[in-house]
């Protein structure tokens, strides 16, 4: 299953040491300026080597796009994207062949396939989310057509929140051979009410399954979430006056459909699996084996997560609105 | 979209005062056993009025089987099961007829679709998760076939965690006419490793869908969920020896796939909407008006949640399952 | 897989010796008046017993509308319906309980599924397409309002095309013990040009799926269908003029969307398999065997699957209409 | 909607004109041997200038697989695969800007996107079944391991059965400036009983949807198809034997799901409606033209559609065997 959306379908393909990474975007309206400076800078923004924060691998990730688009317009079919594999140092990941890194989804694709293309991680490589990123900007660009726009941010590293502190506690992680993890807040707003369906299509369940689907994250709250759990009834319900909500607790969905009110999520994004200090584990024969993993790793993932979570909004919001919508002319 | 699943594919319908409430599940095995005893025992663990921390309405939901079994086991064809709404007090319901109740679905369901049932919550009303419980019995008698079992828990009522504590905290609610919320955990037991697809078919994603998309659910963990937001790489990854892995904080999923270990989840449950204390809201002309909701109302819909938060986890368990196997035989 | 459609989703389930037939229709506009008696006369089209020329099997057929609808409207939710069997002269069907009748399903569903509900061909019954027919109904109501008529005939009958030789070679089908297959065609009126996909959402691609998906059709044809083989392209191409196309080889679809034309389809029936004649054949035990098949049968099932496909035809052309408007509103 | 399938899912690609055209294949089996060289022979067998009966375009069409294979094996990832577009002489297509071709897509593409490309009719081309053709040579090899084999062959062309009629009828359809059509055969053989679903997931409805998904295609027969229309019953029916059928008038499927015999479609394939003789039509500004079109066309389309339906068949029964098989291993 590497398609996600009803309306606005992306399949992407690609691994981290294969030809190429890319995406197929199914049921873009047609008539939509593109190029392929509208996508660049939002990948630019997931590459690494941009900061001491992040890895010092260097990606040029150059997007090209293959179909869909006629004299600078979409043109309602297919819109087919992909960026070349330049740097692929395959030898690098000799020492990993046999050996399943912990944390990471070595161990688990090895029992489902029986194959596993080890190198860089493969398919479970963050390189995949480069297709995610693509096609979020094109439906970014369709949802500030109609006043949505989206904007994340990292609300805590390590268990602190101050900028300065997040920086130190990334520095020090790194100096350390290790990761650490945080929590990011993305918020959707100028949405309509009545996106989203009741029962198995609710915009938060959708929401939800999309950001769970991303590599890292392990917990998602909408509005308050956990918070919730502390609250009375008569706290947590959200008023409503004759102009709108007078809070949002609910994080701008009730019963499955936006409010019309901001659309606040946050998660959970676990460190970084991949460290440089010593590991216990096994091989694909059953040998106990111990690792400690060399080379340019993210002490923290968040800076580049938060585009593709980003990204992710967008595609989430994009398949309600264009369900609402059906073809726009 | 209310249907879920990919293999075992459920399509629940009804409202909480139509005619009757139900489920058709299509895609499930043939030759299993089946008959409604089978089905009744997980139905009455979610209905209201067995103990003073739920409404004392009363209901009797007794399920018919309407297809799919033939002298006693399934066919292959859909299993349609059907409970007739029988306590309908509709006119208890006059008030809100034009009225937004603050926290419920009543203002996105009539922005959406510009008419609302507005008898007991329509179809947004926790009725419509028996159609969900029928069918997760049904899943749950499958599974256990397989060795795989679910159990869900109250971990956390209001910031509390003793039993005795919680039944304190849920009575007082009740006498004040508020309502409190809380956290419930839904593990499952004996799954193999393997399941779940990479990208955009992941477990752990297919869980966090299936959990928020129950009504009150506000936010959803897989194993250390948002703890890992404080840890090290080096606390949280899983050692792994040959004997399987030392510790479980991934919660049983690495990289959306089963790792053969407990499936652990946990979710978010918000204080019950439905209070006697005065709330603010407007009705569907405007105006701003005050309620105070009498009657039978949950202070705290956890213990009656349970059922259908392992309902849901079975539902997601059982279609990946199906999806390795294909047509069992 | 018992569900069609993307938009208007059907899920029909139920054999013809269970307790009912019947259909979850899902993605129904809200709004929409509806009763019992807006879907009844359709239903009473496809029942047998209503000529010579069909079988005199009596079947009630009331259908009840369990969800969906408030006050007479739909409200967006599932419209659920269902048909009580009645007559279930199940031991009737005792000798056929072990053995496989030529043309029909049941060799087939042994090897599928391992069980098989003999009675009256079970879930294969002609009974299923009840929950098509209602489902079809609520379509064509929609439909209607748009303007888009369905209406279906019978073309050919064993090689006739006069209404009265087509009686009498039914009637001396009936005779003899025997049965015979026809021609018929469905032609949709009123439909808007720009409907359809193209590649994998053709118009015509959905229609023959469906026409295909009705249970004795062999062939499907849309405009002149197989009669093209035999032209030349100046012939075949329809030329187009300032007030529409000058002729409709082409079935009013163009490269899978439709062009504003009628919608013009043919399907090939296939003799009814049950028939009186003595027939070779096997049981379940491998042992070669006689049948003759006493009793009720259609010996033409022509006028009885007119309101079927006529349905299909709906049900197709309301799931890309949906497609098209989005939720209207 | 620009995917087919469930299990084994293709999503094509490309415009005519664009840069390039392609698949991903989403779904393959872990495991299978692939390379280039796999898929390119039968990528040759539909491009055109191979034969004085086809159009004298040279298309190079090289494939490139891009990702989901490691060290020669299918890893269970998306299997990217495309052309570049060589040979693109676009400004041949000016003449055509603004006019739409009697018997294409031209007139409906621009009524649903409001925008279309007309060079090499664009996504319309049949440059598109390049995706389609790579993607059946995928399956065709996994069904092959299975002892699946499928072929086609050209049964008729212009009402001509006999080969060196059927060239002469090609040639002299092409020296008049014209095209012709003709009906062609698809034959799976080696195919297990037990495949295909009942009701809305039937074989043959699989079959008939994904034949007439194919441009040109005006009518598919499954086994004796329309010819069953002029049967009695006792003709029609296949008798059952000890060791099997006695006939295959049904065409290998029963009640839609596969029987074990051979699989039998026949299509109807309109004459290309791209032809030199004089045909009136519209341009986009309403205004009556008239057009002749000149250029290297085919004038029968029958040689180089065979390797697309039978890739068609393939990715139809590779769908089903996995939906039965699931995940292989």
């Amino acid at each position: 299953m590497n398609t996600m959306g009803r309306n606005f379908r992306i399949t992407t393909f690609g691994e981290s040491h294969g030809a190429a990474v890319g995406v197929v975007v199914d049921g873009c309206p047609a008539g939509l300026p593109l190029q392929e400076s509208d996508i660049q800078p939002l990948l630019d923004r997931r590459k690494p080597g941009t900061s001491p924060l992040t890895s010092t691998r260097r990606e040029e990730d150059r997007i090209e796009i293959l179909s869909g688009v006629f004299e600078g317009r979409t043109t309602g079919a297919p819109v087919a994207m992909m960026v070349r594999n330049e740097e692929k140092r395959s030898q690098d990941y000799d020492a990993l062949r046999e050996i399943f890194r912990p944390g990471h989804a070595d161990f688990t694709y090895q029992v489902k396939y029986g194959i596993r293309d080890h190198r860089g991680g493969g398919r479970s490589s963050g390189r995949e989310t480069i297709g995610r990123v693509a096609a979020g900007a094109l439906a970014m660009k369709y949802l500030s057509g109609k006043g949505i726009t989206i904007a994340g941010k990292i609300v805590e590293v390590h268990g602190r929140s101050d900028p300065r502190e997040i920086e130190d506690a990334i520095l020090a992680a790194k100096m350390a051979g290790d990761s650490v993890g945080g929590i990011a807040e993305i918020v959707g707003r100028g949405c309509p009410a009545g996106l989203g369906d009741p029962i198995f299509g609710k915009l938060d369940a959708a929401i939800a399954g999309a950001m769970m689907g991303i590599g890292a994250v392990k917990g998602v709250e909408i509005g308050d979430g956990f918070a919730v759990a502390g609250r009375f009834g008569s706290e947590n319900n959200d008023p409503i006056r004759k102009d709108g909500f007078a809070s949002n607790h609910a994080g701008g969905i009730l019963g499955g459909i936006s409010s019309g009110q901001d659309i606040v999520v946050r998660i959970a994004i676990k460190p970084t699996p991949t460290i440089g200090k010593t590991q216990h584990t096994v091989d694909i024969h059953g040998n106990e084996r111990e690792i400690a993993i060399e080379g340019r790793h993210d002490p923290c993932i968040l800076p580049r997560i938060l585009p593709v979570a980003e990204a992710m909004l967008a595609l989430v919001l994009i398949d309600a609105l264009l369900e609402q919508e059906g073809y726009p002319h």
